[in-house]
């Protein structure tokens, strides 16, 4: 029984996140529907984490095992031939070793989240970025970035409806460039808990706004409190960029 | 009675592009329908120039005048506001000179293609940008982009519709640049002949893909015949970028 290894791009506009809630469209239902009119197969297809609805990815990672083995093109095209008209396409499809979890065997996972700040609405971005009017200072944000990386804590950026066993996480880097208008930040770690990098977003540009003093990104943390963090940026401007196993 | 000038950013995905044609939605249209909720008049809004349906636009530039004075914040604001949920949003508004015409003070145009060079389709760039498959050569194009730099009668990529007067222009820059799979083309002149970026590019593509030779793009030039040069390129992944006075 082969298990594939598929890497995906979406659009998280409009889908109610990876995972099924309620009645909206899920990726994973998407993609498992795909999947079955493909090969006839009904299979769970495992990513390396959920994502929010409204959440992009460049390089979402998820595997599946299906009783035929196929050539990697023709599942990547045959997937991509029932995704049809939505925006979520399998960009690479590989054979991978039977122990192979998308999930489990995840050592990195990079995201990157996209602030447009300026002052004026989004027309060619809306939906896939943070729209910011305040001038955001980047080298305030920089500083206070700083606080978080490594091993800590971070009951103070988690949602309260994490599963997680343990908010002890370690980040390994959190990356601020500005490219005109456009901020971007790249955060890196192994894994993170529910929620973490869009709460990280949310309390540095509290830092950028000048509401907050780089040193009170420190205070947040170790306060070990979600209220003491700031606001959870929206979902939109969120992108899963890759994960390396 | 104060003239505005405005710069325009939107997604041309289902719009008619800049001018009515037929009974689609142009984005003259629903501009022109914003002044006037905002300010009471009927007024023309007339741009640099018109971008077909699907094109995008960065940095359109357009003039108008109505007859009360407001702050330019206003203006941008206050036609945003009634823009609303469409994709067009005003994101820059200036008070002009009263002899400034956004059409004709125009000295140079800036056009971007966006080509995505990969063996998948597109999920996040999906009408934003030419999904082509097969391995482009940007070498080779490069060097088939400098027979076309300068003076030249470009009736050969020239639609048959253009209204023109004559099919001779300056070309000043084709810059084409690779960035992962993402190659870019940045194509700059005083003004352009309708569809000329789009026939360039699909004829540059000609030479990307190999089914042309470097050289055939001056032959397609000095045949002057619009059967000679390649096939125009998807609207989908044109952007004007900015307008030079």
């Amino acid at each position: 029984m082969p298990r594939y290894k598929i890497t995906v791009e979406y659009d998280g506009t409009g889908l109610c996140g990876w995972q099924k809630q309620n009645d909206a469209p899920s990726i994973q239902q998407h993609l498992q529907e795909a999947v079955k009119k493909f090969c006839g197969e009904e299979i769970a297809v495992i990513a390396s984490g959920r994502t929010d609805a409204g959440v992009h990815a460049v390089g979402q990672v998820a595997h599946f095992d299906i009783s035929k083995k196929y050539k990697t093109y023709n599942v990547m095209h045959g997937i991509n031939f029932y995704l049809d008209e939505l925006s979520i396409k399998v960009v690479k499809a590989q054979i991978a070793k039977p122990d192979f979890n998308a999930r489990f065997s995840a050592k990195r996972r990079y995201y990157r989240y996209h602030i447009i700040n300026r002052n004026a609405p989004l027309a060619l971005d809306k939906n896939r970025a943070w729209n910011v009017y305040k001038k955001l200072d980047v080298k305030a944000m920089k500083t206070a970035s700083e606080f978080l990386l490594g091993e800590h804590d971070f009951t103070s950026f988690r949602a309260s409806e994490c599963q997680a066993k343990s908010p002890v996480k370690t980040l390994d880097e959190i990356k601020i460039t500005k490219k005109g208008e456009n901020i971007y930040f790249d955060i890196t770690a192994r894994s993170f808990l529910h929620h973490m990098v869009r709460n990280i977003v949310g309390s540095l540009k509290m830092v950028g706004s000048g509401d907050w003093q780089p040193k009170e990104i420190k205070k947040a943390l170790e306060a070990k409190s979600r209220a003491a963090a700031g606001p959870t940026a929206p979902a939109y401007g969120l992108y899963l960029m890759k994960v390396i196993y």
